[in-house]
């Protein structure tokens, strides 16, 4: 397999420093020799073969099996030398046919209906809560964090996170607040325990989420002021004058997208604003990598804004504005693949070895999706009325502003401490 | 006529007080009698004709040609009260058929080539300059000003807009701008004398702006920093660290905004940052009012997001920023329309009685279109890479707080003074 070694890498590596040992025990170089080396084995003749043909599925796969190893460097390394090469990577025939094909096979079969969707999201959200807290920040924030500055901590960049979305919800005293895809309750309970919304109900389809944060209200004693149930957002009903969503679109589908937007604004009050949090594509439409939709986020879809916007005109909702938040993405997932390989004995505890370079991979290959590819975050805000939200943006600066020193001044945190979380 | 403005305009008119006088001498009061009322006389049975059939393009015209008369309240208040009607105004299937026959004619007929878009910019911008000095700020900026406050004065609001501007386009010091759509050369001359660009080509299609902005560039001192060339944005040749265009995109036309954007992708450089700011629609793609088109901007459109998009998409840009302005340029039209109002009787001795009932229902139009209706402002801001733009939208405000600071340290504006832009 040597040649077919030779062929594929010498295309695509014209830069750095691959060393590659073959299933044979040879060893072959690749780039111009500069940089930090990056090792890999083959175990397998099979294993290379593979790889050429489908890299998309097949790099996760073979690295989560042993058969693809790294000797010099981590995973990422690897990424990152692929994706530092001068020429922008350009697929064989092969490679685009087999991608034309996923994405036929994609519009074709992608339907997230209450059932399906529900296992989707036991597959990921259902993991044991010991696990998220190995590596997410003691709120267990599990999207996008909003680094004010290229130095804050994980934790910080959550609370940042959590300020901005408020501050974007111009939230009154007493509004009614829908959060669709709660997690595990941190943004529900931040905005019941210090934005002072006067009710929030938070939905979401997991089990696991739903235990921690109904626990959370309980402990925390806003179980007056939060509710947090098992439900569709398709089955949710009544008027809310704020709706919030953060990383839950991403698992609405292909074909959801119109259904979201329009029962958004029938739950939506007149005067209502909505917050849109999600990854997404810059670069137009296509389908999700065929390694994360298999093993990591089954159905999910993530939307370029020229797919939303149709939708988004015909639910008759005005978007107010667009932020579209560029590598914070990326530096949330360092910061947890950091926190992640870590504490990788403990995972390997939970669960076993594979897993854990299972998740290395997923939280490696996102990162340099967000890094070098085309995923951002859009944070879309939306309304019925030109003039729901205000019509200069300083309302974002002043409403954080005045969200820190509600912080500050509760004396405590509506959010319960780490310590606290652990599902144990 | 008298049965055919009862079955129209009894359809359409629920609440508020008007009062038709019929061409037949006969009053006929439609609404609720609540309000100020609002008094109309048709002239002519067939001008009556006209507007049912097609009001969208007649209306504007019988006002124009002195057929429907205002005898209490102004146009203005006209368009006021039919907005202002409980149920949405749904066109009878007439209508809507000659809806769907302008849409289809706009697709297959619109094609601004060089020729022609000059033709179209003549049209409009080559008015005497004198027109524009009735109702424009001192800086002669003739696109949606921002208004910091609802109190601010429409020279404070568009003062505020070539800051916001300005400081979206996170110049540094030295950097090369292309302004494309430079108009009378206002905003061009504040980022080479104010905000530290290195130097700044504006390029305009309109022979009476471009020798207002060579003038001032002149008088103001500022001849090294500033060219403005009469030039088609599709003939511009070299690379910017910074591209704007303000007001500019609403001529581009249906079928070359693929065209705008692959040249501007060509034209910026690679860590380069541009600002497009354009009027557009918050519901869908749709054609221009026929009466704006043939009196007003011909070979104008109105793009909604939905159809940027894909063009941004595809031209290798990134979406980096979107800030709808909404109400903006209602409050805009309101000043421009009042001081225009206010001095009538001059802009009648440049032109005559019909010109200025013209271009009040321009402005007044204009303006209902942005109240009450689905017309917004876009600024988009695109760049070639991720992280060209600063990462959080912090640098705004700041960067607005350093203009202002170098607006009063420079001891004089760089726009000269509105005296000294009268083009007589």
């Amino acid at each position: 397999m040597d040649w077919l070694l030779k062929l594929a890498f010498r295309q695509i590596i014209e830069r750095g420093s691959l060393i590659i040992r073959s299933p044979s025990g040879q060893t072959l170089s690749f780039g111009d020799g500069q940089g930090p080396p990056v090792g890999i084995r083959f175990t397998d003749r099979m294993a290379v073969v593979a790889l050429v043909l489908d890299p998309d599925l097949k790099l996760g796969e073979l690295y989560t099996d042993g058969r693809l190893i790294m000797e010099q460097g981590g995973i990422y390394d690897f990424l990152r030398l692929v994706h530092d090469q001068p020429a922008a990577l350009r697929k064989p025939l092969l490679g685009r046919l087999v991608d034309r094909a996923r994405l036929a096979l994609r519009w074709l079969s992608h339907s997230n209906g209450a059932a399906r969707s529900r296992r989707n999201v036991a597959h990921h959200y259902d993991l044991d809560g010991r696990l998220y807290d190995l590596f997410l920040d003691e709120d267990r924030q599990y999207s996008c964090a909003y680094y004010e500055t290229p130095e804050a901590t994980l934790e910080e960049a959550q609370r940042a996170k959590r300020r901005h979305i408020a501050a974007k919800l111009a939230l009154r005293p007493g509004d009614r607040v829908l959060d669709i895809g709660c997690g595990w309750g941190g943004l529900g309970l931040y905005l019941a325990g210090v934005a002072g919304a006067g009710e929030v109900l938070g939905v979401t389809l997991s089990d696991e989420q739903l235990a921690t944060a109904q626990r959370r209200a309980r402990e925390s004693g806003l179980e007056g002021a939060v509710r947090f149930e098992m439900q569709d957002y398709r089955a949710v009903e009544g008027r809310f004058d704020r709706i919030v969503s953060v990383g839950m679109f991403e698992h609405v589908g292909l074909h959801n997208q119109r259904t979201f937007f329009e029962k958004c604004k029938s739950l939506l009050a007149d005067d209502g604003v909505m917050l849109l949090h999600t990854i997404g594509l810059s670069d137009g439409p296509w389908f999700t990598n065929p390694w994360i939709d298999k093993y990591i986020f089954p159905g999910g879809h993530l939307p370029a804004l020229s797919e939303l916007m149709p939708w988004i005109e015909k639910s008759g909702l005005v978007l107010t504005d667009v932020e579209i938040l560029r590598l914070h993405y990326a530096s949330t997932l360092r910061d947890w693949r950091e926190r992640f390989m870590a504490r990788r004995d403990e995972a390997a505890k939970l669960y076993d070895d594979r897993f854990c370079r299972m998740w290395e991979f997923y939280l490696a290959g996102c990162e340099a999706a967000f890094r070098w590819r085309n995923v951002v975050v859009f944070q879309l805000q939306l309304a019925r009325k030109q003039d729901a939200a205000p019509l200069t943006r300083n309302y974002i600066e002043e409403g954080e502003a005045a969200l820190r020193r509600a912080e500050a001044g509760s004396g405590r945190s509506a959010v319960p401490e780490g310590r606290r979380l652990a599902s144990v």
